[in-house]
């Protein structure tokens, strides 16, 4: 994958090269991991324990990749683990992008000025600390806090995914109030994601900057695709927190592109499932990932 | 220090041990180091600025420790040089707290269930892989992804800070929105922060529950103070970014108690300032610290 492609033109490319929105979200819970990985390690050796999470990531990395445009690590897990933990996300990124797949941190940053620039120098674009392709960045310390990280995804050639409005059942709290003008926060916050990717788009119909915005409230999804046209939208909340396939085709254009749908437990700890419990656990993940590509293109196609 | 002691309690007595309510940021720009530490360092080399910033970290806190009752590295600064900065980041960490200093992690995690818990499992209380005392969270989720934090920092005798009001000059874009009862979103987030505060409290005056507010807006810092009458202000925003010691005295209580000032580049870089320019580079750092606890103790006891 040519990393000096803007990062829009790249992520259109692996979704219509794999013919799949999917994002798989790579949550290495310790305590789900596969007892075959944690066989004679102490729960307390965090490098064990890191050794044994980078294995898992690189497999469920190596089975997804067939059927998955983008990986979405959660950085929380890995610097759980503490300096072993983070060494191994480095790692688990490098993987990933070997195996041609889009890197996209789920870190959630948000800074003010130069501390917004030094997260923005840490993890987009090649070359950086982390290399990653895309960053997921919270807003609520303002709009110029986002400017450095629009600027250094531009100049890197990656990608931004805004907090819009969250799939957790208490998202509205903040989110859902309405502002002077009466246009909800997250609302507010759209249109500002909107504006943003006008100016960085280009000649794309999506460009490098994107929102995040839940498969479980299908309403503002629908709404959010119509008042962001120019802005990719990354769906979390599909499978596990009770997200469908119906829910989220409301995050798609009418071409069906313009949204990605991450699933994180639903693939990656398959082997849980009854659906799933016959296959070896390599299997599992392989299987639900491409279930899930199944069913999206169904979702979508239904239109 | 005794890390099983409440962290409200443990922060009050170093503020009270220390007479001073001073927090030192460490924001190790690569950019503003002194050259000394910098010299035959390639910045391309990220082990080795690592290292320097280690040196300079810990030579900082050295210099600091006297007059200062909190330090508050700044994540991003190290996320910045990889693996090799979060490694760093573990170890200043440690050299904080043997010289008897609290640790506050400014990282602003936020995340949704159990990402939360892995970001609150990360760095709060000894024992966790970073062990720091406190660390900064950011509300936008929802007041459901606080609750993680909460619980781990009670059961770990940890602290937390919420950002309520930010010292950038957007600040405002999301956080002085009227809410649907008319309280502004900051307003909103305060009190929410003031409830957990009251449920955590227990027996003191200040329990675990912080909340960030800047200097910037010594109104809404004064306002904020009666709001939450049990709730730690982290003020930053003094020096460099122009809060001065009248504006901060507005975040203290009556008995000149709940509050922490931060002062990051006014202190670390002092001897780039003219004031201090006669100085070597640590003894700035010393004496720009001793001033500002000076300041500090003037503009309080003015009350």
């Amino acid at each position: 994958m040519n990393r000096l492609t803007a990062f829009g033109v790249r992520l259109a490319g692996a979704i219509s090269e794999k013919r799949s929105a999917v994002c798989v979200g790579l949550d290495p819970r310790w305590s789900s991991l596969p007892d075959t990985l944690k066989v004679g390690i102490d729960a307390t050796d965090r490098a064990a324990m890191a050794g044994a999470i980078q294995c898992y990531c690189q497999e469920v990395i190596d089975a997804v990749a067939p059927v998955a445009a983008v990986v979405k690590p959660q950085a929380a897990f890995f610097e759980q683990l503490g300096p072993a933990g983070m060494q191994v996300l480095a790692k688990v990124v490098a993987h990933a992008q070997r195996c041609d797949l889009i890197v996209l941190m789920d870190a959630k940053r948000g800074d003010i000025g130069s501390t917004a620039e030094g997260y923005a120098d840490a993890y987009l674009g090649a070359g950086s600390a982390w290399g990653c392709d895309a960053l997921t960045v919270n807003p609520y310390l303002g709009q110029d806090t986002l400017e450095p990280f629009v600027q250094v995804a531009d100049q890197r050639h990656a990608g931004l995914f805004v907090l819009v409005k969250t799939s957790n059942p208490g998202s509205g709290f903040l989110q859902d109030q309405p502002s002077e003008d009466g246009r909800k926060i997250y609302e507010v916050v759209a249109d500002h994601v909107q504006d943003l990717a006008c100016q960085a788009a280009g000649e794309v119909a999506y460009g490098n900057v994107g929102a995040v915005v839940g498969a479980t409230y299908p309403e503002q999804l629908a709404e959010l695709r119509q008042r962001m046209p120019n802005v990719w939208i990354l769906i979390p909340g599909f499978g596990a927190q009770g997200g469908t396939a119906a829910d989220v085709r409301h995050g798609f254009d009418a071409h069906g592109s313009g949204a990605l749908v991450n699933s994180s437990r639903g693939i990656i700890f398959a082997y849980q499932q009854p659906r799933y419990a016959h296959l070896d656990w390599k299997t599992a993940v392989a299987q639900a990932a491409a279930d899930m590509r199944s069913e999206l293109a169904d979702a979508i196609a239904g239109d």
